[in-house]
């Protein structure tokens, strides 16, 4: 503990990209404590325009795993949340307000994981238009409606470990 | 702390848009720390396409107040870090993953900022034009880089409240 300023900055350099999972299942006021999470992160103009499915059939991320880009991790995820953004409600309905703030509320959510002993990653859908279409069939998504990402959860088996990706070179002072 | 789950939840729920700072300074070390939580955000790929730049000159935030829209509390900030990204350097060079990077890099200097007793708040450069086009010719800041936001960032006058933003009606579970 000491060599972090507190607890939040040890969460912050601790999370990591987790993809593989024991069989130990998250509880459901665990799973709806990471979505309140999320929820707590800003938007523009405090439009909080996402929206989350939190998805505990182990047949759908199974399924996913096989079909999606990068998602092998689903396999052996518990619980997984879809993170999605509702342009029509973001600032100025702006696609970019709209994927910024579900951002926000994804590394939220990814950081409250850690924080619980949890491991996440983020399997990206938009802006890959292919995977976007292929989720929205799969989940009953509506055209209006962008899926962000998949979360994958679960208890870590700790074969993963953190990267120290800090790098003086790209902080410039008072000017670029 | 008992409402909480632990701190890291504690940071999440009372992070909040601070505009009103006292005159107390932020050492150097603190903001440097603060750009290191940013850094330790996920990217696509790995790509950590971020820049960061650290302001503490009161003259250029007082500016930037004046010119920008929704940046008055630039006016009693006593520090800023401006997050850019670089196009060039994310996955596939597609702008969305690299918002979607500096994105992910703001909200951990946000949460590391409540954590140390400290306010910020995101004034939005792109994907407003005028406004990103304003702080690079102020900054120097290349053509290839966009710069994301502005998080003022100071010791808060306690003005500021969090706003409870659960709406369980946003919540799916298994589907749509």
């Amino acid at each position: 503990m000491s060599e972090y300023l507190n607890d939040t900055f040890k969460t912050i350099h601790n999370r990591k990209t987790v993809r593989h999972f024991t069989e130990q299942t998250i509880s459901d006021e665990l799973l709806l404590e990471l979505v309140k999470a999320g929820m707590a992160a800003p938007t523009a103009l405090n439009t909080q325009p996402w929206e989350f499915i939190i998805i505990n059939d182990k047949n759908t991320m199974k399924k996913f795993a096989g079909s999606l880009q990068f998602s092998k991790m689903l396999d052996s995820a518990t619980s997984a949340i879809v993170v999605c953004t509702n342009p029509e409600k973001a600032n100025g309905k702006h696609m970019d307000f709209a994927v910024i703030d579900a951002t926000l509320a994804s590394e939220n959510i990814l950081l409250a994981a850690e924080s619980l002993g949890l491991g996440g990653a983020w399997v990206a859908l938009h802006p890959k238009d292919v995977a976007v279409t292929y989720i929205r069939g799969e989940l009953g998504i509506p055209e209006s409606i962008v899926p962000l990402n998949i979360i994958p959860l679960g208890y870590p088996t700790g074969s993963e470990h953190v990267k120290d990706k800090f790098n003086p070179d790209i902080i410039h002072y008072e000017k670029w």
